[in-house]
């Protein structure tokens, strides 16, 4: 057992303890030692530690019971507060959420942010959630972390945007220029990646085990939640369903490869298959003539539920999840897609894969981003502090 | 904190400290409490539980250092060995395997298990096992555990296989069969399963964190391995690939729908297409002409290359591994199909997943799901007497 084993171990410990603070509390520090077996000298070292942290609160209630008394240990709730913000094409939504995953006060900035300057960007956020906090009366002390949910690939461990066709950034170390603007420790990652956590932490899956996020939008993506955590693969982009290949001689995708799922469901390829009848710019006008009994629109909105479909029964194939959400541009323009996708799976599904999960929308819709990022910043700052303190 | 959360975390106790000697092996007492911070009285109680269930024995050296000499603990490696068998429509391997992933001794039974009796068939077993364990002079007390490794859908739970079209069973309580023969507590599961946890833990990926092995053989399916635990999935058939579906207008697979990845790589989808050419019956005489350069065969080669390419590029698309394993009749034909998939895989592999993984072959090919469900069987019975000790 090496060095790294050992302080695996110790934040092993911490966890547990906290853990058990959270699902038993109020609870004394002799009950918690009896629980995990610990010594009451590491017991009332990690206890310490977490007070210190301002996760874990002394209360004035006592242990009934025989023997001296002992005060009884809380979760500090209304201490802890994070950031969650979505950062994207034409938006920059700002939320303040608190431990139960409530949001305290929130604000949306609107204006594109495609090959704006990170440092603009990053001036704008900083700005905005001064603001945020000094209008409504939030103690910023009470502010533990920041996270912010991007479109791309995100390097978690460096807070690198590595590549986001939709902000148009390449290798831009964001992180750094939020971070030394807000003074918070602050978290980024991708943002279908934390919409998954949020809604399987706070969401109406929230008794999933095996979450799976699957996003139609300009782009296509997925993330599988396990047990609570994202399950990033090697290098934070398992799930990349959209450069999935259906067919070597299809269509060419935005990635340079033919065949690509993005070719068949993403927005720019359907708008780009709708103008091959008739000129629009924007999904929703497809939506208007699909509603209008178009017959064009009525097979490109089918030939997408198809795929989504297809895709849908492949994600399950793979992760074999007891839940599917949808989100996405695509799925909430009209309440009947989910309905035409259910009914479609049918066609696809494997025998043994029925009854396997259930179908259905993003809970929190426009604000998953935010809530999922502000979910993944709390649980990275306990993380730290268990780990640090 | 509920009764399950309670047991969870004692059983987890117990895994830090086989762990812990495990990896630090000869250690005292003392140690184990002092690196887990758990209280000597829980280490020691944990420590009698795993040397009553002869995983751990006190060895006859002493820790060094001031104060009262400890009693150093060890694994007793020569004290555990399971039994591997893979159960396939036309053999049954079995073998002895030893803690450290050894066969000390092994045998193959031929014959068509297809259709038979599964009774009949763990008749076999039994017998068979009770010649090898007394012609080798095994002692039959040191074995803890059998493993069997089945193609098919397995109900892991209930030791049931649900489905095998290769054994042509359904729905058959094979776990019981088995064990009431041979008196050894066993478990069964899928063999690719089995083969990939092998592979993770004994192979040359054995420093490979998430580790996919694809098998292309009369099926074709996948399983991932994330820090040496099978991911099962909600109901143990996550990385079926096989019914993966590529075109919602495909040729119809056997299981019903149309455009599966079976129907473009499966040893019987391949027969069939030579059928269009010239009579065959088995894939090695596909290869054969292949070998000699016939343009029809090499056609099909070359076609299945690009899928089990496209193949490769979807499994990482979504797991995001670090390590891929490719098993299977296909692929161990010809020591030239792992380059020609490699050729290919350039045509398909999306820019950011170049170069995260390393493209191998089963090191231990024919063995590999006798020594998996041998280690599948370990990993259990370890696990069963940590929970119930």
């Amino acid at each position: 057992m090496n060095k790294h084993d050992q302080e695996y171990i110790k934040h092993k410990n911490k966890s547990m303890v906290l853990d058990v603070i959270r699902n038993r509390r109020p609870i004394s520090r002799a009950d918690i030692a009896k629980i995990t077996g610990m010594s009451p000298t590491s017991v009332s070292r990690i206890v310490a530690d977490l007070c210190q942290a301002g996760i874990v609160k002394e209360t004035e209630q006592f242990s009934s019971g025989v023997g001296r008394k002992a005060t009884l240990l809380d979760i500090d709730a209304s201490s802890v507060l994070t950031v969650g913000i979505e950062l994207d094409k034409t938006e920059i939504k700002i939320g303040v959420v608190d431990f139960d995953g409530r949001i305290a006060a929130e604000h949306t900035v609107s204006g594109a942010n495609h090959d704006k300057a990170p440092q603009a960007v990053a001036d704008t956020i900083a700005a905005k959630l001064l603001e945020l906090v000094r209008d409504n009366g939030i103690n910023r002390d009470k502010i533990i972390g920041v996270g912010i949910g991007i479109p791309g690939i995100i390097d978690v461990d460096s807070g690198t945007v590595v590549f986001s066709s939709q902000l148009g950034w390449k290798n831009v170390a964001f992180l750094k220029l939020v971070e030394e603007r807000v003074g918070i420790p602050t978290t980024i990652d991708n943002d279908l990646n934390v919409k998954a956590l949020g809604e399987s932490i706070y969401g109406h899956v929230n008794e999933s085990r095996k979450t799976v996020l699957i996003g139609i939008g300009s782009g296509v993506g997925s993330t599988l939640v396990i047990d609570g955590e994202i399950y990033r693969g090697e290098t934070n982009i398992a799930g990349e369903i959209g450069h999935f290949n259906f067919d070597p001689n299809g269509m060419l995708c935005e990635c340079g490869k033919r065949g690509c799922l993005q070719t068949y469901i993403a927005e720019y390829a359907l708008i780009q298959e709708a103008n091959n009848f008739k000129k629009v710019s924007r999904l929703s006008e497809i939506f208007h003539e699909w509603r209008a009994g178009e017959p064009w629109a009525i097979s490109i909105i089918d030939r997408a539920c198809t795929y989504i479909a297809v895709t849908v029964s492949n994600v399950v194939c793979m992760y074999n999840p007891d839940t599917i959400v949808l989100s996405g541009n695509f799925i909430e323009q009209h309440p009947h897609i989910l309905e035409a996708v259910r009914a479609k799976l049918d066609d696809f599904i494997w025998e043994p894969f029925r009854g396997t999960f259930k179908l259905v929308l993003s809970k929190f819709a426009g604000k998953s981003v935010m809530i999922g990022a502000a979910s993944l910043a709390l649980n990275l700052r306990l993380d730290y502090e268990l780990q640090t303190s």
